[in-house]
């Protein structure tokens, strides 16, 4: 069960249809989770902004350090020319290279890309070495590969799957959450979509209720995990440059907030936001050196920011209803988070009788 | 009152004695409120780091730019230079260059700066103009002087004094706010010191209580004044550098963000950090070209942060519980936070019995 | 007489019919002097993208920072929102605030801008300080006004003119200088214009020929004055949005390295880089939240990057070559640039054969 | 023989003993180049700051974004921390993500670093697709350590080695070039090391002589190679924090622009600075959080800036000097850098004879 299903709304703004990163027309995500034998606890989540060749018709993208102590592949090309031109891959911080190294298989392969010789792979990564034997580097380019195929419209798999196999967040089981809103109608009804991979910590606040001070679950030495990190992906289908995608992208970080996270010193938080808006897509190739595109004015940019807070904010709390208690390398094992107690407490601060 | 008077507490770090920007040793606070007539509701804040010359001996500081829609005034020489060598000046967005006018002024004519040709005054703004005639530009240099010469250690005025006369917070009366938190001794004992100058939007929540919502008192249109923005200063005695003040400076945003501040395109957020540690200071002029300076590591920055975002949540509401009624231009009226409405709310939160 | 008269030919693209910043179609430049008595040397440069109200058609900006040791006003609103909407003024660095004040008054007082409560003014500066009474801050907002009111298409006066008056370029007098290029029909066919004010240092090169260093006259020391800067403005008719405007703002520090110079420590070096195309205006209030804008493609962009560097290094040898002698404060002296020994220099060069 | 060697001098400052990046003590250079059959032109150069364990001894570190069309590992950790922690990996576009690879592997093996689970390895690139077969990806782990394991004090290859077997300036034969400057005892007395891979394009100047304007071997269409590219590596003794590492590292590019270099829109140049002085290292683990660092004061900058910026422009050159006509791929064939005429042109404006 997620959160919103025990009746708790975060957030003013209605959700999509599934309340998932896919409630954005046209995007797919496919996962890979490599949990074997006693100390293998990782994985792949791959997004695809669209089904097409997306190195032939690039997105407007815009990618935001909220923390950057972190390894994400890709950051300065996307900041210099606006564009994403691969899928998004997530997954543990020593795996990076290898799921480069795979999509820039993926995408020499792919027809049409025949001569191409340049190929900016955008990765995220998290640290999921507590729970992961990730000196180990598990991960194959196959597994990422087969991520990507596994790629799908529809239903998204929260918790501990894809990248989110070996995480923890606010020191109980993390993963895979994801959450959308739709504007109304007057607002351009355009939706914002959220994915993130939760492995950071902080003080544990659900939909307002101070759940890590409660249960005194928090850092004494208000230190944390210094392998902490957090990906969070947002797509919309409103026409963004990726002037105004960086600045929704920034917004995420208030939605993390929201949950407790601090972005401690140790945590590589990140936020990669595109926009699928096929009149924005950016040809490869192209005859004409003036493209023509539709671009929200900036006024009309503040709905869209609380959208990605409150998407970022549920998708984050999501990954934590969906966690389940694992153990991992040398035995380590995390709790999932007590999702009794807190909805008793949720109960108790009247946040379920809407 | 303040908010901590009723028994409500801002996350998890105790405040220092006074739970003001003054906490930090050495630091200086100085207003002037401009209410006059039917229409003009203004003024000026100043924060003096310390009690010498500012020019002469600089300090560290960093500014980070939460949402740029703002004319605050200096932010690339402390980019570049990563030092702060003027008082910091709050007013109305309109009233900047006045009080740039005035911090040179000052400067130029402090002992031993005769030879001074060159000062980067560092002042902030936010928009005024629904309760102040903000065209009038009613602001003079003395005005800003007199603020400056009232600084003193000590208790700090809130709500609609200095550069807060006129502001707005979440559709209330807002103004001046301040908080702090100090480090327990096995974190360093540091002190971080937060004033924050409120007019900006969102959906407001109270220590996780969703005030905005349940009174439904929030934007239809999901939009905000355009002209909304929230100033924040950040001082701490911990030894920084530019680098890991402006990663300080970042995390006053997440603090904002726990209010229900969503950083709406027309606001402009601005955070100023400074380290007021002694070593740290850095001379106008020296024959060693190289300075040995005590710098925190790394690692040592997550109770800081921390910190920051628990102060910067608490100012802001403190600047609401102070804020009362007002009418000004054109008859417009702001009603202040209906205080016992909202501590209703908390009680039945459970956020009073502690 | 200016460089190009003498047959020198900077870079391998052409000029525009008169090598001025306002060969971009549209722009005018006024200037307003202030050379008085035996101290007061400074001035105004104002520049204007257009010749309607620029607070209602906002044109799209960038600002890119080559070395922030200045006090340049207006860059964080430029780089959030991606424009700009005033006359882009230049002066003393003590004056910034006074012209500020000016184009608030001038944007007021404007027609249609009677609700007009926020505006964000782009001035920069240089430190005349050496030459100029500086810290008397002669200017006043009348003079500001009446560069505005001065402003005209065609011809661009050179040398020790407005913000000009007073400025030093690598140990000789400095001042305003201009020049521009004109892409080829394939290329676009779009025109490049750019005004500098001089007043920086290093070791000059005239058209690759190393005049300082034959003239042995550069700093022993390797430094400069710390007060030194250059202001560089770069407008052009192609259509741009601000992303791609940072880029070639970036540009022009190539062209001002081309001349010798460093960007030392306290050199304020600021481009500020403005599209003037018609379509890609942004109207301040819109019903239509869309705006449908021509973007040239990235990789149209590098021609124009060549002529940015171009137009550049050929505008601040203009304002060297039209540089005269000048007495000011205490008696300082400055010497122009000897031409007569530099063109022997050029032609032993073989430059001027052509 | 490189271009001092005829008696050209870049610059008004001296180069070290071997004017190369290993003049900085204790800096090591090691390079393998994989120059095979008809197709393979590519290879490693490795950077590596001191002697010691990187990872437990970090150096304080920069990057500068040039132009970010490129795919650079690292940059965004070295942003937020401050520091590098791995040796720098220069190889060609596609094969960044397996000399991250080898690099992690490199690391996590190296005594004392047995519980290492996070590495921010540093990799730069240009693209040799023009000769190399880059879509072959025929670098492996084992070359990159190979690399590594030959690196030395001392000489250091130029031209078709390492990093720049089969990269391409300015439509002649680049590759690897190194250079060096050191102050005057007055000045620090500090040593400036570049070490350059180019592939990038421009119009070429040497030592101010228009070179490819003469010759006409410049791009008609004012375009150039979309898969240009231009690693700058700038090492000093001097004690540096980050910040003042990223304006030394700015200054790079102003020796780029030197050679004639524009940074056109498909060219990745990044430039990377690094503090090798010992007193600035940054333990990975500490019992103090307190570090007391040794920091040069900003005005202390400049002489080097100046430094960087010769030594840039001197290693692009040498880059040049050093190529010899190779065919690769498809037959495809790149001319040397004709010396001799560019010698006689050098001769011609009077830069021999000195």
């Amino acid at each position: 069960s997620r959160l919103r299903d025990h009746g708790v709304e975060v957030g003013v703004l209605r959700p999509g249809t599934l309340n998932t990163i896919t409630d954005v027309p046209g995007v797919k995500v496919g996962q890979f989770t490599l949990n074997q034998g006693y100390d293998i606890r990782t994985g792949i989540t791959a997004i695809l902004p669209h089904s097409g060749n997306i190195f032939q018709e690039k997105v407007p993208a815009a990618i935001y350090v909220g923390n950057g102590f972190g390894k994400l592949a890709g950051y300065t090309q996307v900041k210099e020319l606006g564009n994403l031109e691969t899928p998004i891959i997530l997954t543990n911080t020593l795996s990076v290279p290898t799921a480069v190294n795979a999509v820039i298989g993926y995408t020499l392969n792919q027809p049409e890309n025949e001569n191409v010789r340049s190929i900016n792979a955008v990765v995220g990564e998290t640290n999921d070495g507590y729970l992961n034997d990730i000196r180990g580097r598990h991960i194959t380019e196959e597994h990422v590969l087969k991520a990507i195929e596994n790629a799908s419209t529809g239903p998204v798999s929260e918790g501990s799957v894809g990248a989110g196999t070996g995480t923890i967040c606010f020191g109980f089981k993390g993963g895979i959450g994801t959450s959308s809103r739709v504007l109304p109608k007057q607002s351009g009804g355009y939706t914002v979509g959220v994915l993130v991979q939760t492995n950071f910590g902080g003080v544990l606040q659900v939909a307002g209720v101070e759940v890590g001070k409660k249960l005194g679950h928090y850092s004494d030495s208000f230190k944390y995990s210094p392998d902490g990190s957090c990906m969070m992906v947002v797509l919309t289908d409103a026409p963004l440059d990726s002037r105004n995608l960086e600045r929704l992208a920034k917004r995420a970080m208030l939605g993390l907030s929201h949950t407790g996270g601090i972005a401690s010193n140790g945590s590589g938080d990140y936020v990669i936001a595109v926009s699928t808006a096929e009149a924005c897509r950016i040809p490869y190739e192209s005859e004409n050196p003036i493209q023509n595109v539709p671009t929200l004015r900036n006024e009309a940019m503040t709905p869209l920011f609380l959208a990605t807070i409150e998407a970022t904010e549920e998708a984050i709390l999501n990954s934590l209803f969906a966690g389940e208690t694992m153990i991992g390398r040398d035995g380590h094992k995390i709790e999932a988070l007590p999702k009794e107690k807190v909805l008793e407490m949720l109960r108790e601060a009247g946040k379920l009788d809407r």
